[in-house]
């Protein structure tokens, strides 16, 4: 013992956070960011993540500013909440999504979470056991492989099928399930494929569900920012055909992610998630627990009160419970934001987006290297194939990446991180200067990387 | 198939969700809340939890509510930020907290969290490995107990000596520690004794960590909420005899828990976080590396990218990475908050607490089957030992807390929920005028379940 200090420190970081958070959107960013030629004196064009709100245009309304100000100066809001949230934002949460659904939500139906985040982190960590697997669409959005992993969940992939409008693989779906799957998720609109779902693809999706026996995880974080053909359906919908819980938040619809302030929701109309999902424990600890005790009696209570709380909505509400809350302040404007937000917001920002998308879709469609199977119909990005063959010296997605942001100053997201080499995604959700600027930028790199014919 | 439905749905609960859910302070107050008499028209007193955010005598400084709404109204603060929190912010808990140390922390130190309780589950889950194990205060907070259950972290418990100011008992942690042992927690000032450790004691505490080679967790969530003899000294002090993790947040000294910000700091000016902790997986991959490579070069470098990173830091900064974050305006408030809070706020409130403090501690000991150890100095509470042989049907604290709630419409917290059979913890942090009716609702119930003598 040198200096009198221990020899040896007994601790170590976790192996498992260290598998799990390899895989991050973040991090690949980073790493494009990092090349980044700090002598190009124009303004770096982020087209590589979802979160507008730092563009004039797309400034969220001040009807939701106030909200929040004037929940923050009651100062009936500086404590904490209870774990599942307030009632007042639960309620309110539960009649603006029931708008859209043929059922109503109840207040009970509804738990506030830290932005979807949190939703994801909550559903996937209650679902974990050991062996259970979960499907998840390829191209994806990687929090999920990343919350699966350390969840020592398993992950199996489905396509999404470019040349069908990114529609769900079911086919797939149904060759990967067995009887160690749990759930299914969708994203909808699509992140990173920007589509949006039809009615009857959703209906499909729960009658598989159904069939095989899993939930369907719907992640709607970029819900009715849709401007196509196809309006936005909800899955909970379906939630009568097979049980659904929904993720969502004010962070995209109102341009907030910095607000944090998220919600999962149960739809299941039928109470499929109070009444199932028991059996294998039930099976399992009857004999083991038989053995060591004649006494049936005992036995019963104790089984019961043992058991109960494997349903999914009590564990919900046990993970709550040992995890953090979003802001209590925040929480206590939902239901003024939510009610008082005006029409012509969300149409401003869904006109932005529009215009965005097309602007995005035509000049890509220009560059010969570049393929868009579809026109983006919703959310903030397109996926765009790159043809490698017909360039000079890119080697892959991340060399293309790389070497844009070195060149250009431009920042795309190269496919690798949402499950696709040789792909990138594209955010055209800036402000509409920038991204004709961007665009203008990834052109010129591509022409000047292309193969002499 | 009944109906098409599926005979069996593939989902449940996770087992160690419930398992570790099952523990917290939360869930037993709403047992005892749940046999309050709904018919006794008197206000009900809270003295089960530590939060008086809802008490006009505690209302937080307008400059914290000037400071947030400031930051949420300049627009620049509704996007992401980045996940360890935003420069500013951690430079300016830097400096706060380096006006109390040796040394100056850099915000590299400084990691924001969602309330110090998320900073609780970073922590933990960090150092979680198999076999590994925490040495936990008893009493203690059972947020820590759940979430070392969760990471399956084996607990050990150390007393807590209510005859020596509840001071550790340092013989006990050397006795505990084993190869596998990684941190020892404390929480300073104290939840639930309501004491202060002295500048000596936390010495031996830092000199025993360094002795048995673990880290030590400081939990300083009541930090300079003290009012007794010994002032506040943060563990960080003695960052260089022992490494120490340290996890605060405004919500206690600024009376703000719902705004849900908080901080894990590294004070370690020896570097040992980065230097160690990577001994033992080097050990065990070495030979089995070994034996399916002979290219001694291309193993080392792998050896060296693979294990890197499992220091501390890195996955510290890996897990805030798949987890979710503060609000970011209030990050971006952080900077007005603590430069600008002015002394007199504080006082205020430090005066409150003493003044509750005392007039706690001496009704309590006006009531013959209460026994207060010591008179607390630090936090929000006080323990208070029930003598059950001189009452007349109370069986345990658990059953004294319900009567009482049921009784009297005051609520304190069972000793069980923090590992104390047959005591309780007594918040004294309420309006001034509902603790002087809560005491005196308490005497009323002692002394009429009193026995005839």
């Amino acid at each position: 013992m040198e200096n009198g200090l221990a020899e040896r420190w007994g601790f170590r970081g976790s192996e498992l956070v260290n598998k799990a958070s390899a895989i991050s959107i973040r991090s690949v960013l980073n790493e494009v960011m990092q090349n980044m030629d700090e002598e190009d004196l124009r303004p770096t064009i982020p087209l590589g993540h979802g979160d507008p709100s730092a563009f004039p245009s797309f400034r969220t309304t001040p009807i939701a500013e106030d909200a929040v100000s004037d929940a923050l100066r009651s100062a009936k809001f500086n404590g904490y909440a209870p774990t599942v949230g307030i009632l007042p934002a639960r309620r309110a949460i539960a009649e603006y999504l029931s708008e859209d659904l043929p059922y109503k939500l109840s207040p009970n139906d509804i738990y506030l979470t830290i932005g979807c985040t949190q939703a994801i982190e909550v559903i996937l960590t209650v679902l974990a056991r050991p062996n259970a697997n979960i499907l998840l669409p390829r191209p994806g959005y990687p929090f999920y492989e990343a919350h699966a992993a350390y969840s020592s969940l398993e992950v199996r992939h489905f396509d999404l099928l470019p040349e069908k409008g990114w529609e769900v693989d079911l086919d797939a779906v149904e060759a990967l399930t067995d009887e160690n799957t749990v759930a299914m998720v969708i994203v909808n609109p699509g992140n990173p494929c920007g589509n949006v779902f039809t009615y009857q693809h959703l209906k499909k999706v729960a009658e598989t569900a159904r069939k095989l026996g899993i939930l369907v995880i719907s992640d709607e974080v970029y819900d009715h920012l849709t401007f196509g053909i196809n309006p936005f359906v909800p899955m909970g919908v379906f939630g009568s055909i097979a049980p659904v819980i929904t993720v969502g938040s004010i962070s995209k619809r109102w341009i907030v992610p910095g607000w944090r302030l998220g919600w999962l929701v149960t739809n299941d109309p039928n109470g499929i998630l109070e009444k199932y999902g028991i059996v294998d424990c039930i099976h399992l600890d009857l004999t083991e627990t038989w053995k060591s005790t004649a006494i049936a009696i005992v036995f019963l209570k104790k089984f019961l009160s043992l058991f109960s709380p494997f349903q999914i909505v009590d564990c919900i509400k046990g993970f709550l419970n040992i995890t953090s809350d979003p802001a209590t302040f925040v929480q206590g404007a939902l239901p003024q934001i939510l009610e008082k937000t005006r029409g012509d917001f969300f149409s401003k920002i869904v006109n932005l987006l529009r215009e965005a998308a097309d602007v995005c879709y035509n000049r890509l469609r220009e560059i010969p290297c570049i393929t868009c199977p579809s026109k983006p119909e919703g959310s903030m990005f397109v996926m765009a194939k790159l043809n490698l063959s017909i360039l000079e010296d890119i080697k892959d997605d991340v060399d293309f990446c790389i070497k844009l942001a070195t060149e250009e100053s431009v920042v795309v997201l190269p496919g690798v991180a949402v499950g696709m080499k040789n792909w990138v995604r594209v955010t055209f959700a800036v402000e509409p200067s920038s991204l004709e600027d961007g665009l203008g930028r990834i052109k010129a790199f591509c022409l000047r990387h292309a193969k002499m014919q």
